[in-house]
């Protein structure tokens, strides 16, 4: 099995390892990052960077694509190399996957018209503004295509994939390996559970926060 | 507010980018990771390369030091320019913190003497060996120094670091901007909860696990 996780410049680093993490661990699974050019790719801080090791040209065709988020990804709405790319392996993947806004890059490239799908919550609006169905689930499938909320969503929406990957066994093992037994300490992790004036302020800000 | 992730050859990524994207959101937040040269840091599986931007001895005084965990930290227990380097950076932290394995750094460095501590679920006898006093919470903090579970855990413990550095609602914030409302598709985030054949077979694997 081999996993692509594309990147581009300012990407949000947990959207791309929190999958990484889980997708390497499966048995037989190669993980290979991936941009434009082999070489470092640094977030959208600045601060942090991550080495592609290959060009997306020399992996066409991997079985399973992950896109990750980040404010970047709107440089990239009409990168018709990138979005070529994502077309073209799509063709072949088993499972075509993103974390976060990464969503808006497959929405882009025309993967998720009339799909259910979702994304970062304050992009959901833009989600749909480009031709997918937008759900606030944390993870969402709709054939093999698999969505995930925002940053830390992907590490949920990745043992959801192990599990289809490499049965419930692999991935229950994974998870444990993993330690991840969330405790975050406050519950103010989705809208719908935080402070409405901390909700409220992040959307003030949605423009900064995304773009 | 300057915080240094520490790392060392085969580390583990989410360990060190889970505590990354909490600390880096921070207002006022500085995140470098160092190593003992800067250049690529590769992860345990080697597929995963991480820049170190500084050199730790360019870094000395950080306010918050964060050592990830991962299979090559045993490599390092008697690496005494490391060693050296976290017993002196500690004499003047405001905070000393590791995930998963980082711990059994900090306590062969001498720093968790007597202190209550935690690890990788794996790995608390070997803490106990150093010095420590295992303790089995998510997040264990003792005075100055925090220290996370397995892995996974770095995410909760930079939460709450984040709260002890710049208050409940900046954390809360960055908790939402994160979208850190986990789901996990699978009961089996610790050896209580995961199936018990699971967690033997872990167990029995210890060794190929965490070296």
């Amino acid at each position: 099995m081999l996993a692509v996780i594309v990147l581009f410049d300012r990407f949000t680093a947990l959207d791309a390892v929190g999958p990484y993490d889980v997708l390497s661990s499966l048995p037989g699974a190669e993980v290979v990052f991936a941009a434009h050019q082999p070489g470092p790719v640094a977030n959208e801080k600045g601060t942090l960077r991550l080495m592609a090791d290959a060009a997306l040209a020399d992996v066409p065709a991997p079985d399973v694509i992950v896109v990750p988020g980040g404010p970047g990804q709107h440089a990239h709405m009409d990168d018709q190399g990138l979005l070529g790319w994502l077309r073209t392996a799509d063709a072949r993947s088993a499972w075509t996957t993103s974390v976060c806004t990464g969503s808006l890059l497959l929405a882009s490239a025309g993967l998720l018209r009339g799909r259910r799908a979702t994304t970062h919550w304050l992009a959901l609006d833009e989600l749909a503004g480009l031709g997918a169905v937008p759900a606030t689930g944390r993870v969402v499938t709709d054939g093999k295509y698999m969505t995930a909320a925002g940053v830390s969503a992907g590490l949920d929406m990745a043992l959801v994939l192990a599990g289809k990957l490499a049965g419930d066994a692999v991935a229950q093992s994974v998870q444990l390996a993993l330690e991840y037994d969330p405790q975050p300490p406050y519950q103010a992790g989705s809208p719908a559970t935080a402070p409405q004036a901390i909700a409220d302020a992040l959307r003030a800000r949605r423009d900064q926060i995304l773009t």
